[in-house]
């Protein structure tokens, strides 16, 4: 990572700062690769992939620490100010944002495990439609890094009302099958924390999506989230009666 | 917050960030408050404290943004190299986890509203025992950083572990509940949910201890956490059968 010392090549900021950016992208990419190894090892019944997933985590968090390291010493060295200020803790906030994702897709992957141990549930295949949402969000709002896209970020910010939705009716469903049938209770939830962990990742890509807004724009995006005061993700903004 | 433009006093760069550093403090209290006043919502059944609870997450929002906006501000105008670069990062990032315990602690308001709707479960007991470590460990680690102490940080570092087996204990008794009647079934969901938002909490303050160890060596603790690629705090570490 480190250029030798005898390197007489003096970087240009700019091309210090495409690097972090691109380090940046090659977290994200590595992110989307376990969340959707995640996911198959949860539907195909895989757990020595499942387990795989668990174990690619500590590249992610090296990743992390990697873009960390690098954003510090650009600051300490560079001393930037202005919109390459903004892109430097831009892409501190957002490799934490993507280290987060990649703890939610192993722990996914450990939940995975532990359903594959009991026999097949029933909504197990509504998860997979969550999860391919919020996969498809996770990709958009890595183009728009890529492209510092503010109106695709935008649109990523709004999208995370449809994986709280889905997470809501994913949840009524598994509540359903747990009062069926006592044996369905444990690796239902299960599958209800794996919904949880995926609704999170919607959660921390949108938080991505307002870093983007930030660095392009210089000022935060609008302070309440689309989600804001009302739901907790498996329940509708309170009406009255309590329900779920 | 900002001073007049007609104040004569430029502010020293250690004032500046200890004025900083307070603000993070000050953050960190007011998290302290809304975790003790979502726990009191919980054990009393009072929902009108819970609503002032999740009311009062917006604050704590506000006050990261002006830890953001103060960090980015002195990286640009100070520059600053070393010890006091980690002090602006660190202060950037600690304003994030306290933030995240602030979210956490709304989410156990919103769903103690929804617990306090139906009658009262016996498992509303052992939730305090758990929300009361996560309170010493997270009151801990904002002394730790008060003090600049690694010694606490490291402390509040290795206590996790306990709250992650309180977690594993409290999710068995949870599950024997619902086994027993499925009328527990909604409102034991909710106490899951409610016991994996301390278990993050009590993980945010990790990260925060953390962040305090490598802002007073200049290096990272350890990769691997005390949790590790283990357990999901509601499951042991796997010895063989898949159990719960």
């Amino acid at each position: 990572m480190e250029a030798a010392s005898s390197d007489h090549i003096v970087r240009s900021f700019d091309v210090e700062l495409q690097r972090l950016s691109d380090t940046v992208v090659r977290a994200g990419g590595l992110v989307e690769a376990q969340l959707n190894d995640a996911m198959q090892a949860l539907i195909r019944r895989d757990s020595t992939q499942a387990a795989e997933v668990v174990a690619g985590d500590a590249r992610v968090d090296a990743l992390e620490q990697d873009i960390h390291d690098h954003a510090v010493r650009l600051l300490a060295l560079r001393q930037p100010v202005g919109e390459d200020l903004r892109a430097i803790v831009g892409a501190l906030k957002i490799a934490g944002d993507l280290e987060r994702i990649g703890d939610y897709a192993a722990n996914v992957a450990k939940r995975a495990v532990v359903v594959n141990q009991a026999p097949p549930v029933r909504a197990v295949t509504a998860v997979p439609r969550m999860a391919r949402l919020a996969q498809e969000i996770v990709n958009d709002v890595l183009d728009a890094y890529v492209e510092r896209d503010v109106d695709r970020a935008i649109a990523v910010w709004r999208r995370d009302e449809e994986v709280d939705e889905l997470h809501t009716s994913l949840f009524r469903e598994l509540v359903t099958y747990m009062m069926e049938d006592p044996r369905n209770i444990t690796p239902c939830t299960h599958l209800m924390f794996i919904a949880k962990n995926i609704e999170r990742i919607g959660d921390h890509a949108t938080n991505i999506a307002e870093i983007i807004y930030y660095l392009v724009q210089g000022r935060p995006l609008k302070d309440s989230r689309p989600k804001g005061a009302q739901g907790l993700g498996d329940l509708p903004p309170p009406t009255g009666g309590g329900e779920t």
